[in-house]
């Protein structure tokens, strides 16, 4: 076959996802395996360089332009795996190199944030635009800047961490040792969080969520409470997304993006979680930038975004 | 001659600085005339190109490579100053096109810490740097952002406004209408508002600032009382030194850059502000950045950074 084709790699906690996308920014063929399962990373880089060539074998293809991965604390100028803390190999992991050795053929390496940005940008809602942030809303916050039609590294490659931007000082304690960083109030667990805290506040609520204990609260099951007009969901959800909004605000006034492209299984909320956020957006945004921002939901599939995103960091030269 | 020059202007509410600059970011001659005087655009346009004409005579200079321009709310795309507070002509100024018209060669124009920002990579302590952040801090705080060796511009043009980031939600009365800006705390106006309201808090205060009233407050006088060892003063500077390091840190987690610049007046105070902004920023800096970024002081002089940068502005292609 002629036509180029490359080879986008999610390393996932649980999974490692695999695809093989040709140039329109089709998935054609997916594999995985268990990341979980190795404790070693020479094996798993076997494992990972075997699927590969075996995805590629199945699919007559005998050329790629290269492979691209988005991992967990991915640094796009080390090709390394810096401390992931969600993967159980530790240390600083020379993955770009290991599988280069492996397949003999370029391998691209950032988180999955930035992946996401790119994917956005070369294959969704972000293409023929310049200027644009992704949000991702997860077990984290995560984001990608593209600047000037390229998606911004930084000095250390770690660039774009805008869940670790401090929006309430001396806030919410974070994983990350300080306080009050965006991603303990809008993450999926500060989502949770929140809905605890405003129970607390409302010994009159006795809706769906009444009797979960606090941390067996998920934010789908808040999500899903929501749907059905829940008013401890909704006002969770409200409050939620008017702190995201304000954080997206002031992400504007360092880049002056064209969009703002959100994704995360949070999101999934709908108009309880965005109706808010754009409205604390708008709210909190500078007058000179006010009408010249969209923010919207990402145009790549969920199941894809990961592979897509790896696979498009091939094509940021 | 054949060395090459280039025009950089720096249009102020009062003045309007213009100097000829060599290829080696030598201001070689200078002069300036009244902004304030002026309420047509046109007349004062007509006045700043003979302006600039009598100082390329005087210094037998009949080519140049272009002017800069650096103004409130200069707009780099569009080539316009849009409604800037401190100038007396009001609207959407098309000031680009304007001396263009009058002079014959390309004129680029910015907002004033955008050019001051290019000015420190293309003549300053940014030289050879890809990647950093210029904050300036004066009767605003402005920002610029130098991203793979380019000034973010952003979508609008108007990227970079750091100072109107929400430092603090629901926190001080911003003149942009919102809340709780980075400006309101850190700009001379927010310095002087911090030394009243400490100054309330601490009654058995009898230093050289004691009685001043609230609205006669200057930072240049703050300033002078710290290098004294004022209490109050040291206090202003140190809670100052506190929220711009914080402001600084989550600035850091958008662009993760090499070096962050610093330059305005209130910054001449020197280590009792310089040193616990360095604190506060070490304090809220995510772990992956640490150690990664050096903040100092802009190497330009002050008198020259706003006629440089503007200059400065022509290499930005």
């Amino acid at each position: 076959m002629n036509e180029k084709y490359s080879i986008g790699v999610d390393v996932g906690g649980t999974n490692t996802d695999i695809g093989l996308v040709n140039e329109n920014g089709v998935i054609v063929a997916r594999t995985n395996f268990s990341t979980a399962e190795y404790s070693d990373i020479n094996l798993y880089m076997d494992t990972m360089a075997d699927k590969i060539k075996a995805l590629l074998a199945q699919n007559n293809v005998s050329e790629i332009e290269g492979v691209g991965i988005g991992a967990p604390n991915g640094n796009y100028y080390t090709g390394c795996i810096d401390n992931a803390p969600n993967l159980h190999f530790g240390g600083n992991l020379k993955v770009k190199e290991m599988l280069e050795t492996r397949l003999g053929v370029p391998v691209v390496l950032s988180n999955d944030a930035n992946a996401a940005a790119y994917g956005e940008f070369v294959y969704g809602g972000g293409r023929g635009m310049k200027e644009f942030l992704m949000v991702t809303v997860g077990t984290g916050v995560g984001s990608g800047f593209v600047v000037d039609g390229k998606l911004v590294h930084g000095h250390t490659g770690a660039a774009g961490e805008l869940g670790h931007s401090i929006l309430i000082p001396e806030g919410r304690q974070c994983t990350c040792g300080r306080k009050g960083c965006l991603e303990t109030y809008t993450s999926a667990r500060g989502i949770c969080q929140t809905c605890a805290e405003l129970r607390d506040a409302m010994p009159e609520y006795n809706g769906v969520l009444a009797s979960v204990p606090a941390d067996k609260l998920t934010s789908q099951m808040i999500g899903e409470a929501a749907q059905t007009g829940d008013v401890l969901a909704l006002k969770t959800f409200e409050q939620t997304g008017r702190w995201l909004g304000l954080a997206c605000a002031n992400a504007v006034t360092f880049s002056s993006p064209e969009a703002i492209f959100l994704m995360g299984g949070p999101l999934k909320a709908g108009d309880v979680f965005l109706k808010p956020l754009k409205q604390s957006f708008e709210e909190h945004l500078l007058n000179i930038y006010q009408g010249t921002v969209d923010i919207r939901m990402s145009e790549l599939k969920a199941n894809d975004v990961a592979i897509l995103g790896a696979a498009a960091l091939l094509k940021n030269k």
